[in-house]
């Protein structure tokens, strides 16, 4: 039987991994971007942002995970409805994925108080490392050459974002996530809100320790004083908005991976991993896999205030 | 402008993750199996076995990483000139994909000798895990029900492996490695070749548990006795095939996984993972996912003898 010199299309695909770039010139490179949202609420705010962003829309991939629960199809109605006029305009992205979450994960409805409850972080945040474990391994691509990590709440953020962010040409680069408020005098005011992203210190080395093997440290709760150095509190609105801080802890309401660090293994742990649990045991799992997160403590995307 | 009721084709995809099934029914079910192999040697008769697959070929796809060495060009040869004959033939797989290793991550040629000295264990085995990584992270679908990893010296396994080891229907189920030999007699034999499947015991805990965190046990060394109980050692051709044992660490040579497993997050650490690496640092990664390893003593597949 002769050999034929070509193949049917499609049959074999062969990839140098080598190849797919990420690079400082994202943008002019026209490299893939997968932009994932693990989304229980929708907000209009986020998507106009997303709509709004100047990087090569034909160059932009988006995935979502939606949890079965009655708050997700709320939010999944919002979402369709918002994807059917935006992929029937000009704006439209290259492509979107849309998954529906396990239900043996999904936690129901909770308010912001509540989900911050030391008591249930441990439970919600495992859930939820495992629905960005899911979309992530899901939905990338041997093309892909970036994944950025976006909050659905997150209701402000530049329309640069993505060339902000790349431009750094970092592995793992978190944004400072703030929140506006009101304050006791009525004044607009601005404050922290992700502690998530933080440089590790001696103090939460010795408390991790000590622990026992399934207990997990989360940042920003007076129960467990780290006395970690956390971004949130390093911003300075008079300083350049490029400074970068290597981390050993980052939250993923903004940040950006190379995909690499994900295809190499860096996931989302669901356990206690070194007392780190999903975004922070996914900073603490890409460092032994050799690679160094960063964050940028002064540039700033900010969180819906319920 | 009115929203369009059909969107243009490809621009969403939507997808409920607990549709894809994977049951003991898998081949009538035509349930997509991906089929992953790092590959540094080919063997015809690894190929010729992968032809023979009763599984029906149309749910099957093929992954390949193949290091970027002289012997894996040369393999890599070999692998293009089987793939060109199969695929214009009646037995064609649905697809087939091959990566590049990255340099950095490749070791040159060694033989079984060599590979197995305990000192190179650590170095080989932390490279084979993240291109074990990169190749499940980049073929992986939506719609892959199950991953088979099979070495590419495996060079004889039966044509229902698929069949078989599915029925079993477990997150992970690992098939026993022997190897066929002379024995000083001059007579035809066969010995047990993969130790990377066993039992945890308790005096392997105490070992573990008196390393630095960074030191790995590797299984099948003289100069590490953990008396854990070796799935090689549980072998009895008397007894029923189909027997399953429960399993803490696991080899790769033929190791069936569900799709879903790898998508939750289990990877193969290139770390000391509680003193585990690789494979068997993949079997207790999946069961801090709350996963079960399987294994069965008396399902055989053989590996070369060099
Ligand atoms: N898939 C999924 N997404 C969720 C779930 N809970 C929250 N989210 C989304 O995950 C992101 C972070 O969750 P959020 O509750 O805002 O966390 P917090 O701001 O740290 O309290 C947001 O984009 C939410 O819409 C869930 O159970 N499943
Ligand atoms: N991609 C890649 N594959 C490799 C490399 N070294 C070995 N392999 C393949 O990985 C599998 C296991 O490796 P092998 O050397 O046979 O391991 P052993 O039998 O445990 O000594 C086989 O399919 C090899 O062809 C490597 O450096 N890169
Ligand atoms: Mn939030
Ligand atoms: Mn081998």
């Amino acid at each position: 039987k002769p050999i034929p010199r070509d193949l049917p299309g499609n049959h074999i695909q062969r990839f140098q991994m080598n190849n797919v770039k990420a690079s400082a010139q994202a943008a002019q490179n026209k490299e893939k971007v997968l932009i994932l949202t693990p989304l229980a609420r929708f907000y209009d705010e986020y998507w106009a942002n997303l709509v709004a962003l100047s990087y090569p829309h034909s160059a932009i991939e988006l995935g979502f995970i939606v949890p079965r629960t009655k708050e997700g199809d709320i939010a999944l109605a919002s979402l369709d409805k918002a994807i059917k006029l935006t992929q029937s305009s000009a704006d439209k992205f290259a492509k979107i994925t849309i998954l529906r979450q396990d239900n043996t994960d999904t936690l129901e409805s909770q308010s912001e108080q509540d989900r911050h409850d030391l008591k249930v972080q441990k439970q919600r945040r495992s859930a939820m490392a495992v629905a960005r474990n899911s979309l992530v391994f899901t939905t990338i691509s041997h093309d892909t050459s970036w994944v950025l990590w976006l909050d659905s709440d997150i209701i402000e953020s530049p329309a640069t974002l993505l060339q902000d962010m790349t431009l750094h040409n970092k592995d793992i680069i978190v944004a400072n996530c703030f929140q506006r408020y009101i304050d006791d005098q009525g004044v607009e005011s601005t404050r922290a809100y992700d502690f998530n992203s933080w440089q590790e210190s001696e103090i939460g080395l010795e408390l991790a320790a000590s622990l026992p093997e399934e207990e997990i440290i989360v940042e920003g709760y007076n129960e467990m004083a780290t006395y970690r150095a956390l971004m949130a509190y390093m911003n300075n609105p008079n300083e350049d908005k490029h400074i970068e801080v290597p981390l050993d802890g980052v939250g993923g309401t903004a940040l950006l991976v190379k995909a690499e660090v994900h295809r190499d293994g860096a996931m989302f742990p669901p356990f206690s991993f070194y007392h780190l649990i999903e975004t922070e045991g996914f900073a603490k799992m890409a460092k032994r896999l050799g690679y160094q997160p960063y964050g940028l403590p002064n540039y700033l995307v900010y969180h819906y205030n319920e």
